[in-house]
C-alpha cells in the first residue's frame, strides 16, 4: 500500500505541476521541470535540510519516471478533457496525505525532536506547490487557499501524538493521513479559508 | 548579550517577513511561512552550503518559536498601530548587524578563507529577506535599496580585518557590528542608495 | 584547454545575469548578486545535492572573483554598446556546453547512474539562469525559448554513450559539447522552438 501510495501521490503533484505550467506558455521541457519540481521539490528540501543523503529521487531513480510520465500523460489528459477539478483536487489531497506522514517518519525515523518531525512533514507535503509557483511567478496557492496546510499539520499532529502514546504505527499512519484528508476535503467541499492578514490601506480605511 | 542579539534579530526579521506577507492577502499560515523564511532563511542557506548539519533551528528549535511568538506579535502590533515606520528600520538594522557578524564568525570557526566569511556573513544578513520577497513575488528589495548590502560587507570587512590583526574577539565583534549599523542608519535616514545599473531603452533615450 | 572553457563559461553567464538585472533597476550590488547566482547557481544546486561538499565556489573562490570581475566589466562593455545580441548568445551556448559536460562528468566521477548524470549536467548547465529569472521576477526564460534544455539534455545523452562504449574520455568530452553546441546554434539562427504547452482558454477557443 505504501508504494502505491508513493506512486500516486507523485503521480497526482506531477500532474499538478503540469497543469500550471501549461497555463504558463511553458514548452515542453518547461513543463517537465515544473512539474518534477513540483513533485519532488518538497522531498528533495527535506532531505537536503536533514543532510539525508543521497536524496531521494537518487536513492530510487523510478521517482524520477514516474514524475515524467504523469507529466506527459498529462498532455493526453488534458486534450481528451479527462481532468474534471475536483476529481484533481481530491487526488491533490490524497498525495498530500501521504507526502505528509512520508516526511513526519523519515524525520521521527532519523531521530529527530516532535517540532521538527511536524515542520518537516509539513515542507514535505507543501514545498513542492511553493516551488512550482515560485517558478510560475505565482504567490503560492496554497498560502491564500482553503485549509491546505493546517490540513496537513493537522494529520502530522494526530500522526506523532499517537506514535508518542505507542499506538501500533501503521494504525497511527493511517489515522494521520485520514485526518490530512478530512480537513483538505472539507476546505475543498465547503470552502473553508483561513482568515487573510491584511496590512494595506484597503483594510484600514475599511475599518 | 549574544543570546540577547540573537533573538531580537530572529523577532524583528520575522516582524519583516510577517509585514510583508501581510500586504499579499496571504493567511495566517502564510504569513508564518514567509516570516520564518525572512528570519531563518539565510542562516539556513549558509549551513547547506557550509554543510554545517544540523542547521541552526534544528539544533535549537527555540529559534522557529521565537519566530512563530514575533509573527503573531505583528498581528496584534499591526492593530495597534504599534510599528513605526522607523522603529521598525533600525531594528531590522540591529538585526542585519548582528546576522551579519553571526554568519562571518560561523563561517570562521569553520576554518574557511577570509573571502568565504564575507561572503556568507553577508548571505546571513540578506538572503532571508531575498527569499521572503522572492516568494511574495516582488524583486528583492534589498537589490534596489539605501546601502543595505553595503553595510554588512562593511561590518564584516572590519570584523575580519580586526580579527586578522588580532584584535580582541568582542571587541572585533562590536566594531564590526557598530559599522554595518552605521552605515544602514546613514542610508535609512540619508537616503543614501547605490547608482542603479540601468541597461533599458528609457536610460539610452537620456543620454 | 579545460581551464579555458571553465573561465570562459563563468565569464558568459555572469555577464547574462548582470545583464537580465540591468533590465531591472537593480543597483550595483544587486547586479553583482543576480551575476553570480547566475554563473555559479547551477553548480551550487548541483554539489548540495550531491552532498558534493565543498561546493564549487569554495573550493575555488577565483571562481567568485572571475564572476565579479565579468560582471563589472559588463558596466564598461554596455557603455560601449560592445555587446552585440548574437555574439553573447553564441558565448552562452558555448558556456551552456562546457558546464552540462562539466556537470555530467563530476557526477560521474561520484558513481552515480546514467539517468542522474545526465540530470546533474542539465541542472548545472541551465539552474543558474533558471535562479536568475526567479530573483528578476521573471517566468524562467529557458522554458519558453528556442532549444535550450534539449541542447544540453542532447549533449550529455553523446557523452554518456560514448563514455559507456568507452570511446576515448576526452573525444567523448569534445563530441558531448559540439552536440550541446550544434543543437543550440540551430535554435538560435533558425528560431526553431519546441512547441508549447497550453492549457489556456484562448487555446481552447481557438481549437
Amino acid at each position: 500500500m505504501y508504494f502505491f501510495l508513493d506512486v500516486f501521490g507523485i503521480a497526482v503533484f506531477a500532474i499538478s505541476g503540469a497543469l500550471s505550467a501549461g497555463h504558463k506558455k511553458l514548452d515542453v521541457f518547461g513543463v517537465l521541470v515544473v512539474a518534477l519540481v513540483a513533485c519532488l521539490g518538497g522531498g528533495t528540501l527535506r532531505d537536503l535540510i536533514l543532510d539525508a543523503h543521497p536524496v531521494i529521487w537518487i536513492a530510487n531513480t523510478s521517482y524520477l519516471f514516474i514524475g515524467i510520465l504523469a507529466a506527459l500523460a498529462t498532455f493526453v489528459l488534458v486534450r481528451m478533457h479527462w481532468i474534471p477539478k475536483h476529481t484533481l483536487e481530491v487526488c491533490d489531497a490524497i498525495g498530500l496525505a501521504f507526502f505528509t506522514l512520508a516526511g513526519t517518519q523519515k524525520a521521527l525515523a532519523l531521530g529527530h525532536s516532535t517540532e521538527i518531525c511536524l515542520l518537516m512533514g509539513l515542507m514535505t507535503g507543501v514545498a513542492g506547490g511553493v516551488l512550482r509557483d515560485i517558478i510560475c511567478n505565482e504567490i503560492p496557492l496554497i498560502f491564500h487557499k482553503e485549509i491546505y496546510a493546517t490540513a496537513a499539520i493537522a494529520g502530522g499532529l494526530i500522526f506523532l501524538s499517537l506514535h508518542h502514546f505507542q499506538v501500533n504505527e501503521q494504525l497511527a499512519a493511517i489515522l494521520g493521513m485520514a485526518t490530512t484528508l478530512v480537513f483538505r476535503l472539507a476546505g475543498i467541499f465547503f470552502g473553508i479559508s483561513l482568515p487573510a492578514f491584511l496590512f494595506s490601506e484597503d483594510e484600514r480605511s475599511n475599518e
